[in-house]
């Protein structure tokens, strides 16, 4: 569902209120192979690039539900968020436990939610002043994750507003921060930059935390943490993401939200996730690295990123047309080895006269994400790297291609 | 889990950011079969009903999903709603064919969501001028179901706000009108009040609208009606709503506010939802009605909460302490009988010198929603009906012992 063929016009518009996600307007059609007249669709973070791994653990990591399953709007009532099932917390832990990445023990409250999407709106809830009369200034700084302004403006909410770019922020008022961590659309390892005189609280966005996107430095501990599984094993049709909180008032009122918001979060992807971190725990926790690396689920993926990277980088050395960012390389404490990281997007700069990255691409038929919705120049576009195998492949093709043309 | 046991203090305080919901107060814990010490939970309308008829129908029901299905974020990038399953979609038409209840033909937009609840914002959305300076007015005629006023008040949005009793606005703007029919609470059927000069729009929240609650008089063709699978069979657990939509640019807006919400909704409760809806639709279609009535969903259901009231109705008659309405009966056209309504929950309403219902049953150890939620006197409440057997069972001995107590 990757790859949109063009019918007429050949350029499809994309339609705002979708905003870069597919809508109907009769123009682009889903195929399953690129051909050189379709548009192929890198703006979004559609994570196919795994899927061959799951094709193989199939079996393994099947569910069945039965038609009385899961009926119930609970799940643990002797917990804060009493819609998320005991065996999701227990795996999230456990995942959190192999990985090393966060610190999710006991102490710590896990609120679940339909995606970190909705988390990311339940933490601004949970954090913003119910008391105030002024609506707490939510930052980030830019390049910022392109949804973040949408997703706080998107009801003119009295209790936050955007309030741009964190390093720009000087307003001597309390605010949230975001950091995104390892940044998107960036790559990089973002820390909290806000200097004010104003009361901040921060919000770590870890969608990208994981050993085959960067190396795993340490066990973060920040007072509140959002994961997602679309990230971590490219399972978003699942929509499940994760909060990870120290406070528990914090943690009760997000929880509030998203009962307000959906009461509670589908039961049926819930099981669906916890045993497949559960068939990912095992095979690290039972199998340990004797095996062909293949078989464990961050080896596998990291390998497939790592050669996309090396691929895109070859492609992108000999062009005259984009710059790539270089990543330091870091002890992984998971894989316990010095590596680069392998982010899920490229940012990639234009070079020379060329003003306009995602126009640039969308000349060659391939859709990215321009820099000005990132909040920074639009010579700036991220570039998904997720795709299929055939798309990515696709995509090196027209950047070699455009750089013979240009020569 | 409906059932919960006080410890001390023996009345649980309900904690007011759970608005009802079960909270980890340390004070209230589940139990399997209630005790005459037990506090049963009639507060929320958790569907235990259903759930024996889904016992039998198990296996006919089951779903299995295997690791790399449901993996991406998009469904069907050529509808509006590009992340609802097609098979989704074709069988909420099949379902409202074989009903009767409402028009989804193909002239119609269907936007799932995770349950009614995130529909309703959506629609809030959707509905709202984007250009006004003033937030629009939501109402609805009391008593209105208890969580629309903060779910329109949750996020302080400047798009919308609550207008109160549909019945008493009288303001000379725009506003959105919420009809409940059958209604939440109290079962009656409802058409549109607001009489101002406001220009009106409406959403018409139609949850209870099958054929178990109340008889099917026609099939609904409004411009925005909301469902959910909860209350069709039971099934809350899974979170799956839907909206029929008429206009192509509001289901547009509302696809938006979901995409902005959780970037779509769970596949995995799309795809059993789907299944589930298979089920019933083929025992109707390819059976027929020559069958034992009870392998029919909504004979089978209809006959439980028939039983239920007979009961209640026996017990309230006898007692000095409550009445209950009565509903017109009316012919349906999906069972070709003229019958009773049968709601979800029984709205009682003290007798006497009792001023408060919900207080006087909390003294009985019954958690219920009183009239105040609800927009209403005290000597309301809401008791759900929906409840397992046991529950139900314990309920009515309690109002019986409290009636022969004040004799």
């Amino acid at each position: 569902m990757v790859v949109l063929k063009a019918a007429s016009p050949p350029v499809p518009s994309v339609n705002k209120i979708n905003n870069g996600f597919p809508c109907s307007n009769g123009t682009i059609k889903p195929l399953i192979t690129p051909s050189p007249s379709s548009f192929i669709n890198l703006d979004q973070g559609d994570p196919e690039v795994f899927r061959s791994y799951w094709r193989k653990k199939s079996e393994e990591c099947t569910v069945v539900i039965n038609g009385e399953d899961l009926m119930s709007y609970l799940s643990d009532t002797s917990n804060v968020c009493w819609f998320m099932l005991p065996e999701l917390r227990e795996a999230i832990q456990r995942l959190h436990r192999v990985v090393g990445n966060a610190s999710a023990g006991i102490d710590k409250h896990i609120v679940v939610g339909t995606g970190s999407t909705q988390l990311f709106q339940a933490a601004l809830f949970a954090l913003s002043p119910s008391d105030s009369p002024i609506p707490i200034n939510v930052v980030a700084a830019s390049p910022y994750y392109s949804e973040y302004k949408d997703e706080v403006e998107i009801l003119r909410s009295g209790l936050y507003r955007w309030g741009g770019d964190a390093r720009e922020y000087d307003k001597n008022e309390a605010y949230i921060e975001v950091v995104t961590a390892p940044n998107n659309p960036c790559g990089s390892i973002r820390r909290a930059v806000a200097n004010c005189e104003g009361e901040g609280k921060v919000i770590h966005d870890l969608a990208y935390y994981w050993p085959q996107y960067t190396p795993v430095t340490q066990q973060y501990d920040h007072d509140l943490m959002l994961f997602t599984f679309s990230k971590c094993t490219g399972h978003a049709g699942s929509r499940i993401g994760w909060a990870i909180v120290k406070d528990i008032e914090v943690a009760r009122k997000m929880t509030r939200f998203i009962h307000m918001s959906s009461i509670g979060v589908s039961k049926e992807s819930q099981t669906r996730v916890a045993k497949i971190i559960g068939v990912i725990c095992d095979s690290y926790q039972e199998i340990g690295s004797s095996l062909d690396p293949d078989e464990l689920f961050f080896e596998y993926s990291r390998r497939k990123l790592r050669e996309r990277w090396e691929k895109l980088r070859a492609v992108v050395d000999k062009s005259n047309l984009f710059s790539l960012a270089k990543y330091p390389k870091a002890y992984c404490t998971f894989t316990n080895h010095t590596s680069e990281s392998y982010p899920a997007f490229a940012w990639m700069k234009c070079k020379g006269s060329i003003e306009d990255c995602e126009s640039y691409l969308r000349n060659l038929k391939v859709l990215v994400r321009g820099g000005k919705r990132f909040g920074v120049d639009q010579k700036y576009a991220r570039v998904s790297l997720l795709s299929s195998d055939d798309v990515f492949n696709e995509f090196l093709t027209r950047i070699s291609n455009a750089t013979r043309n240009r020569e």
